[in-house]
């Protein structure tokens, strides 16, 4: 397997770093950062947040943005920022933003094109953490988090997981991909038109049936644009009191959809995430 | 004056917002961006940090990746960040990205064709404040602050101007910009070959003189690699110590010229400036 170091920054005592890597799971070289902090220099092994950002994002986005690496080096917890979908001039892409490229929803396609290189899900679940813990100071207790697109992947990747993850929290998921326009048109190419195979990948109904728990923590704010359109919040609500989930939703009166918002609140998805993790 | 709200963004409780308005100093239309704390929906006016950033930047850098808006928020600080440049179809530029666009340097050009519209001293001195201290709940406490050519243009205006700044801070500040690459090229392009004028922009050489002080703190980053070419902060050492001026550098191991380093130590700088600004 080959990996290679792009680039390197001192954070918070810590290191902020990008590789790239083959990833056979996507058929295509693949970009990821990491969030080293500072507790690793003395030998620990870490727990590890795994960030999934949203529609047309890369690795960058989060880790410029966020300012996450302030509690990250506090708590001692590494974050994992994955690309958004496979890269290359190979790979299927579309002129939407909102498909292909950027946008590979956290799902494995099943339909041509896509099928190619789109499995974004066994990557994020397993070859990603796989290539983490054997080559970095980082152990398998793992969280995972998201924005939006990333949301709705951290949420589904928990839900359908739960031995994997000790805990998810997201901030403007979409909440109920198969009832929204991104959603939609991201599982009809993907998946294809046969809407029962969308279940596996909608937090919502997933939720809704679910009998093993992550604890989740999702935040949204009330002056977000896509809030009733494409994110639907009330869906997941409505799908915890029905299986008893422990979801925790807060809904943030003036925030918007970006990443100010996130800001705003990353040192407590952080600190809820370092509770389950015993960072 | 006509100005002109392009965006508004809830943060940590306050507002980040950005505006353009006509500019009478740079002969253009000017984008800057302002953060205000939850502070001011008290009715109070708050304290401003005046923030410039460094070369190819616009107001944006800083808001986006420093973190620093958390802090203000606790401290009850507004932040201004203006461009680095006029900007416009008609404002002269050059092929470099270190002259021209973006790469105001924080003079007054007297030399054609620069001297029509770069005059980002008098602009971030006079009219910005001005027009930041009528339309918003800002007083006239004010800190300066900025990184690498920001900060010089920091230095350079705190300590030509003590009577209007409590405080001044930089991160990677070009420290002697008459005996470097970046200053040399900017300098005999905006203000002439006559390089005894140059001395009003160099900070080493006005705090080697200076006789009122503002108290001025410092990070550099050792692995930052423009650090012994452009930078010099012995320079600005060796003049400190020659006036007195109370200056405080920390030298940082391991950390690079880029907005990482200026995230890690950000709230250090606000704290520092809020000790002056009595926030």
């Amino acid at each position: 397997m080959s990996i290679e170091n792009l680039s390197c920054n001192k954070s918070f005592g810590g290191w902020h770093k990008q590789y790239s890597h083959n990833s056979n799971t996507l058929n295509c070289t693949m970009r990821f950062a990491i969030y080293l902090p500072p507790q690793v220099s003395k030998g620990d092994k870490v727990p590890a947040l795994y960030w999934l950002s949203g529609l047309t994002c890369t690795d960058e986005n989060f880790m410029q943005k966020a300012g996450a690496q302030r509690m990250a080096a506090e708590l001692g917890m590494a974050i994992i920022a994955p690309d958004t979908s496979p890269r290359g001039d190979e790979v299927a892409d579309d002129d939407g933003y909102d498909l292909g490229l950027g946008a590979g929803f956290y799902v494995n396609a099943t339909q041509p094109p896509w099928n190619r290189h789109y499995q974004m899900y066994d990557y994020v679940l397993n070859e990603l953490p796989a290539l983490v813990e054997s080559m970095f100071p980082v152990n398998d207790r793992r969280a995972i988090a998201g924005h939006s697109m990333g949301g709705h992947g951290a949420l589904v990747l928990a839900l359908r997981n739960p031995e994997r993850y000790r805990s998810v929290s997201a901030f403007s998921p979409i909440g109920n991909p198969v009832n929204c326009p991104w959603g939609r048109k991201a599982f009809t190419a993907y998946l294809g038109k046969d809407t029962t195979v969308w279940a596996d990948y909608d937090a919502s109904l997933l939720m809704r049936q679910a009998s093993r728990f992550v604890p989740a923590l999702v935040d949204q704010g009330e002056a977000d644009a896509f809030l009733t359109e494409q994110l639907k919040p009330e869906t997941l609500e409505d799908a915890a009191s029905h299986s008893g989930y422990p979801l925790e939703l807060n809904r943030r009166e003036g925030f918007d959809h970006g990443y100010y918002f996130i800001a705003s609140f990353i040192e407590q998805h952080l600190r809820f995430h370092a509770g389950h993790l015993a960072c």
